[in-house]
């Protein structure tokens, strides 16, 4: 039962990278505002944004084995998912495997457990978001799988999906889908600029987007 | 039911900007030590502190049809103040409403719920104080209300209260009350000065404050 | 009930110093994966490293008098260690009582309660790990007890042992095994030193610590 | 600061007991879907259902003082509703203040906090909605104040309001608005009635509240 | 993107009925302890136990407008799972909806969000495991899916997998594993049987499973 | 380091029975307000009520192991108590091992972890006190301790203290202060009949106790 999936599609590169810089705001409304992991999930340090492919991560609670397996399976640009079969804060992941995995290419990593040697990692700009920061150990006793299908922090994901993250958390985009949302998240950062200035002038959101007839009939009352 | 008040009044200028000037532990102290939110509403970046009127919103979870309402009721220096009327941790509130906010010289939001676009906030200078941050979004379905009074993080607080907030989290005053709570709190710094400079020096609180003897009958006992 | 052990023994200054050096998930690790502190205990802010021995609050909730007898036991380089007696998030400690523990040369505070004045803890560079960041106040009327063994954030912590804290949590050294984790931590160190540079050069932590026979005979399936 | 406020409005008896036996869901529904407290807040025991006129007690943290002095307030058909000043899940209340509330007349508590003998309250009939069920004690050092406005488990609630509690969970109707709030609740009960008996009958609620228009024009697409 | 699967497949009517009264304990063991939801899914009563096919919706927060278009997709020994794109405590169903969905032969309901009409529900027999009671209403403005794919309380669930629940919390088994999981729970239960014999007779485990040799090589220590 | 204590002292067998019968709440209050465990500590049935000595068990995380050995360290009338090294809700105990505990003499079960199987250990009346509810299964791989110290659910317990666990939590008692805290226990019992008596017929704490002098020296204003 336990395996790893050795050969996974990806998304095509420019539309991974293109995706990261759009952000998960954008990129989660571009997709029909779906894909957002818990809001529990945050980053260690602020101000990192990517976008890279899922190699995902299926592990026992407290059991960072499978992390080392995982490793041999990066390709340059890749990001390590990994959901804990039951729920754990554990430490699963500090300053020698962030090592590895940035000698892999590796950019990232989002964890539903926890993570330790924050400086390090800060220090070595490996961004991580996860659920916990907690320097409890964990054991290499049990098998898990990678690049299986997994729910991390509420969302399904598989590998190759596309994980975009920042300072607003983590979203997720099925890779066939990644070149229609990257479309929609580009048209919709276009549209953004327009509005931004005129917002900036004082124009008002009631104005620009014609809302208050339907305010009016909907009932609002002004006192 | 759904209510917009336009004209609300509020506490001078002068008071509102020496109240935040005080911060919150302060301010919360002046008044008796109430008005605090719950402790789970952080700033999202560290350093702001401010003080202004509040522009309450009331607002079905999940929807921020509001925001846009009470925009437009904003006068220089006023916080939106958000409650939604069931607990929500979407993202109510992004940039563009930020900028839309800012050019009606709003000085921050404070919102017992989600917020996002964290980088690009923190960017412009615009404070929050959340219950989360999720990029997930809302929609624009149901009327809520706007200046009425509501309950934020457990506390109750009515449009034209004067909010503070800072590091420490997030404090209401009443309006009436104001001024009789900027001149405790000033009173306030003023004594804390004197303590800080003999407690730098080495002097205990316990002579300061003359505890031994009350800590002696209550019959602390030393070994 | 209520007591106040003014004699303590503390671990060699030279040992608690590197213990510090080592950090949380060193020190946790050397001693056998034991004492950490529940990761709900955070920094309030980010970069600081301190080893310090701990003195022992046992206060009841909402009430911080017990900070102010503390003080006075301190000795350079300890570290304050607060524990309610039932669960709690009131700002309990600011820049006052900072100010006055830093003259007798305290090093930080360790609490599973609120702390408050974060922005001038901040400047004045004191650091504390708490539960939470509250500015709602405590007051004085009941006696707790000082230097006498405490549960703080799930672990166990005697008057005297050694506290690590930094930005991945907190951990507790009994003071009679100081000598010997602090042996196991640097060998730890230097070891970690060797294996770094070969993850660095993209050298595999499966060949490394050689897993892949294990993992193969626990029937991990590669397709 | 500390006030017992001692003569009360109270709304009708007749419509307090009819609320009451409307139970939560229904009166919550009548009043336009506000007044519900937080849904933390759970009975000790499952089946009882009542309505009752607020008497509010806020308190301390930790210290249930107020409770005998809020007792002597009491009238028959009343309910106690206590909300602490800052977080707490002490155990405020057992037997012996249930049996003096009983006494007096008083039909159940709601508090934001915690409560104890469990057992014996569950045999005396006597019913609590609790945050928290906890055996640890509180003090009598620090006064409160009796029928103040409170916000209790995030609702606002003025003594002699109406509190209408059952296994839903408590619900506050504000006095003014009692007697509307029933008539809506009775109208809406009789109208469930007959929809009840449509919907056992097997007829689809799609049918009965002819929703497959509006599905279909928002776009609902069946495959 | 609003979708209702009409027709699903559902695993066959014997083996869904053994697999409820194998109970939840015993199927996640003979699935591999895989399959769980979180935890906090808890039974409104105790005592219920049942195993059906899934019929599945994804609701917006606070939207409760899919359960009436899903009862109409049911078939005799179903049961409703009911994911909210984003979390939500509100209560989604109630004793009219239970009417309606029992009238169709639905055997209970699984939702990661909120009940009410407990006490009719329980009267009724109607059994739900969910994450919160609250009698908070919802709204019905937004269209959500019916038999998608979906994440519930961190499980992935797909229309037509087989649920069983009981006391114990919530399983899900894919529907095309269901005959082999049944065989597993059906060959564990028997094994059980035999071994809750000699443990009664007070045969110890550390005997039964011929742990002691294990235990004594991996270093466990009797003093 | 993994130990097993097999010869620990316990209180008198009278005592021990005595302290149950007095029940959680006048136990905690006997012995000045402590020992309480954590209020999320809840029985997984409502009515028992036990004492019994306390054989600890240290666990890792989701590995159950530890319980087997413990077993047979079980005397009549001992109460299991394990805490996980680190936190997890898993399910660590289920009807097997009760019935194992069962023919050794065990009352009962106080878990800071996940228990199972509650319908059968509910019809077996095997109480048991636990943070959560979980069919989740744990493993037999890594070993723990059984009769050392630990800190299960915030209260440090040691082999052979008493546990006494009711409807509102548990309670330890050390075991050298049992007979102290009986004698206490029932004196409190005995003061609490006399006084239930004349708060049954009205009179109120007020005046039992006396308060009405303090709360005006302290200020509390009746208007």
């Amino acid at each position: 039962m336990a395996t790893v999936v050795q050969n996974i599609e990806r998304a095509e590169g420019e539309v991974i990278k293109r995706l990261g810089a759009a952000g998960v705001a954008t990129v989660h409304e571009a997709q029909g505002r779906k894909g957002m992991l818990a809001s529990y999930m945050r980053p260690i340090y602020s101000g990192a944004q990517i976008g890279g492919s899922a190699v995902t991560i299926s592990s026992p609670p407290g059991d960072n084995w499978m992390l080392h397996v995982a490793i041999e399976q990066l390709k340059e640009g890749d990001i390590l998912v990994l959901a804990p079969t039951s729920p754990c804060d554990n430490g699963y992941f500090g300053d020698l495997l962030a090592t590895s995995a940035m000698a892999r290419g590796c950019k990232g990593l989002v964890i539903d457990a926890g993570v330790r040697d924050i400086r390090d990692l800060t220090a070595m700009g490996f961004p991580v978001w996860s659920k916990a920061i907690s320097a409890q150990g964990t054991v290499k006793e049990t098998l898990g799988s990678v690049n299986v299908p997994i729910v991390c922090a509420s969302a399904h994901i598989e590998a190759g999906d596309v994980i975009v993250a920042d300072d607003d958390g983590v979203c997720v985009v099925k890779r066939t889908e990644a070149l229609d949302v990257l479309a929609a998240a580009e048209k919709r950062l276009a549209n953004e600029e327009a509005k931004r200035a005129r917002l900036a002038a004082g124009e008002l959101g009631l104005d620009i987007y014609d809302m208050r007839p339907t305010l009016q009939q909907k009932g609002l009352r002004y006192v």
